[in-house]
């Protein structure tokens, strides 16, 4: 619990933890060092303060929040610190409301002036560790060559499965 | 400051006085203490806190928290505290955006399980406080009768206006 | 039917029993005396009126509507009654339209002036109960307590969750 | 006030007036006998229930509601009759949230099962009126003969238009 | 084919029968002669006109329209006729998109001043035949009455609900 | 009116004349032999049947249908022909509803298999015409050479703007 | 991979694929000479340029570019092209969330003034088709002859689906 | 034009220098070395290309875009950059339609995996460029003590207006 992190992942609850995996694969394949907790904006505020703070203590260097209805979890973790706060809104997957994923959408990406939150797609924990390690490279130059070989990669899986398509037999 | 309240008033910001003269007005006519205060969750975690402790020992009983955009200043509020917390969500006069308002709207009403926001129709600073009062009525018969007379008000207006409408020579 | 109760839950519909279960799972916890019954704003009118009337009679302080769709129920018993209405606006599990939900929360939280309803998230029965809770914790320092009990167990319940994560090998 | 009607019209608010305008106009030009008040489903939900009564006595046989935001009056009126009710959802002038007008018509359309409300488009008071007349005309040839020259003059009109552009020089 | 009839519903496609069989269960309980047939706004518009001037002749007084997706079925219906147009608005059941049935929804019910189209809500198909049926009730003295019972019948069904959940155990 | 036209740009209504000038001008610049008419699906169902087909007479190639709030006109047109049909929903300026515009777009767009409209951006007129001048460019290298010569300008202006940004002080 | 072709159907995904065996379904039937490539707006920015000018050299007329969530290739493709490019906004099957395929739609249908996208229904693959089919009718008679047909097709259809009503017993 | 920047803001038009204005003012207030311009990119695709190399090549470390409508600018910024972009969604002054500023927010938030925007609220462009400098601070001590006391003076700011609200005579 001692060790240096450069990102501390905080999950509003433990129904989030998809969304997390997808985070901690990213993060592990850029081998950035990191953390992972659960607290609750509106259940354990106090703690949640406590355990921003120890993170910043730990070297922390950017937040990840994942949360989902009323997502103020990213919101009150850029309340208390001056690091970059990045938040996944999440949807639930037993509910087909008319508002699913918007509310945590719009409560997260509509912080007033003054404390910014970098809001990726719903549900996308993945580009939250990318956005992560973007943030990182400016200061790292094997970060960012990591992500050229990682945007390397993307561009070749495309075209793999352009490849793929071909040889399943539609006329290219 | 040190006066006994029953109501505390939270607003987000300067910008949302049009809506707490709305609370003011009602409030004032059911002669009942309470307080007025700007703080921001966003701006001023902390001192959002102190205040909402001090509210406490001045034997506040309801809470009222008026915000725009990703208002998660009610929830806030009700993180801190076990009494009922009232959330009035915002639009933006100068906005005509899609989502105007909205945001507000989902940012209060969609509280997780275990810390509830009781929330009123956007924009609505009276209805917030009529519910406040509805809520210390519970435990005094003074209010309830003011709240059956002006109740009875309501009815009588809208009666007032039907007349009206006859008197224009609508036909009736 | 003749008993002292302190909440009457009124359904639209035995559709919404699954919302009412998580309503009567805490008030029984926090041992509130409380009746359920199903009444529809369309289809018994004046049943409804009838029904308030006699949970008024029995003591019934505050008034908790469940209902879907163009929800007028708690509207209905709001319009009836000068005692806390609240609001849990109901989605329909079957159906996966664009308005599902929303319809209920707007026809519920949109209130004109002067005859508000509580709203509370949609399908959170569990916080209608609890906002049931804290008006009656307004004038009942035993339920205050309760309610703090209940507080720190949500806390120690977000706290588990964190060292679980922990203990299934998530750095930390 | 005993004359005979064929359609009673009641606005929710006098801020529905301009709405009651387009009725009135429509109403008007088809010699349609008819009355007009103001109730509330909220603010005088019993004065609604007589107000339905006397106008049943007085013969009428279509009921129009024009009503905003939480529009429960349409619902309202047609849990006491089994005349046909028609809805004009209102949006309000003043207003410029991302509900505005939305509330009102999935308030209105969104009716359960057995008690139908035949809502027309947002503000359409002259809709509201044609559908009633169209109702009306059923059982009377007369209003159907008038129908049938409205939905012509319809058509010049529209045509009318074409002309004119073709006149201010645009290409035809 | 030659039979009278009084209530014409129209299909926009067979994908519509669920729905269609809530209409043809109330028409049948209230013994309306009516007739069914699919036409498509868009695939078959001069077939679609020529059955509605087959229905005329038949007698036929109302017209239910029944339509998904962009559901211009009921406005074209309505295009060439003078009598009543009642529009079921569908949602699609293997759809999960964030417009499902709101399309449909709109493009109904948000008809030009001149040629309204009654809407009833998304996928009721209940509340359309009732509607009809409150409108030939305006000169038919017998379906009035039967209006009456079935109204009294939803009534009953729902206190014979609420019997049920106080059978179950429910304190009430 | 018996010239040769290619495309053919029908209205719903006068309102909608603020977006046709958008098409005349960009259909004016690129020369391309046009016709203007006014025609509502609603209110001239068959007189737009007949002026489709006189538009056909003519050679016409291309509709473009311009139309709000339930804006059939562009499906209608498409029934009635297999030449593309290009539809542009229209806003109403006077309306602050919260369907503002997006009735006319899912009206319009949502069209079901078989029956394409070729839907542009809210009021975007200009759009509109140039996707029927890249359509009639298919085979016409002139009109080719033409877009390649707008598409320029278009780069050129976004240029000069960056240019004047510079100019006026802005850091680049 | 050097065939004339004279549609080019490019996927941002191979999660679009059931998309786009609508497409070819239709292109096939009409026998238009077209390929499929997949390319993404974000992944292979440079590749997706490269593709459209290797699809232009071998003759290609008509672009269709089917894509989901933030779906930016339709606008890509036609910021690098004058030829027409029709865009199928996609949901996705396993997303229930509250922007689920209208992300898509507006990415797509919102050009701004001088790049226009044609865009066709959520996950409407045929009609993109049908669509291209109609464009290269303009100078192509047999392919109007087809789409004659075809459309006589789709009204046979319709009017089959109507006698099968009338054969399983509904009255007509 | 050569000298060194750390923050590049493109601007999709110039009818978005409204929002660029407040990214200024914060940059300025931080003395953030940085550059704006003016590219589209569907306007200027090349040219955007050109415009982020050459941006590269001054050393630039982040990006901001910002733009309205279907704002695919920062995502195409994105995609040929392996460092953070951040977007703000545009509303624009002018419109009142249903999707104004939605659409933006969407087509920017909705990025697929791989591709990170990380967006701010609309129109929010203080918030980008603060959510810029929080980056830059992650490797640069003097800007972080910068952040501290701008996060005070947020703090002090709201106090003081807590404070004119109380001298303005309102109870607290």
């Amino acid at each position: 619990m001692n060790q240096k992190i450069d990102v501390a992942v905080v999950l509003g609850s433990d129904s989030d933890l998809p969304i997390a995996e997808k985070v901690k694969k990213i993060l592990e394949d850029f081998n950035v060092p990191c953390a992972y907790t659960i607290r609750s904006a509106h259940r354990t505020p106090l703690d949640t303060k406590k355990k921003i703070e120890e993170f910043e203590e730990r070297g922390c260097k950017i937040f990840i929040a994942i949360a989902g209805m009323a997502a103020h979890l990213a919101g009150i973790v850029a309340s208390y610190t001056t690091m970059p706060v990045i938040g996944v809104p999440c949807s639930n997957a037993k509910s087909n409301t008319a508002i699913n994923g918007l509310d945590a959408l719009l409560s997260m990406v509509q912080m007033p002036e003054g404390v910014p939150v970098a809001t990726v797609a719903i549900d996308n924990g993945a580009n939250a560790a990318l956005l992560a390690i973007q943030m990182l490279a400016i200061s790292d130059i094997d970060l960012t060559e990591k992500l050229i070989v990682y945007k390397m990669g993307l561009k070749e899986k495309t075209l793999k499965k352009a490849n793929k398509l071909t040889e399943a037999g539609w006329p290219n």
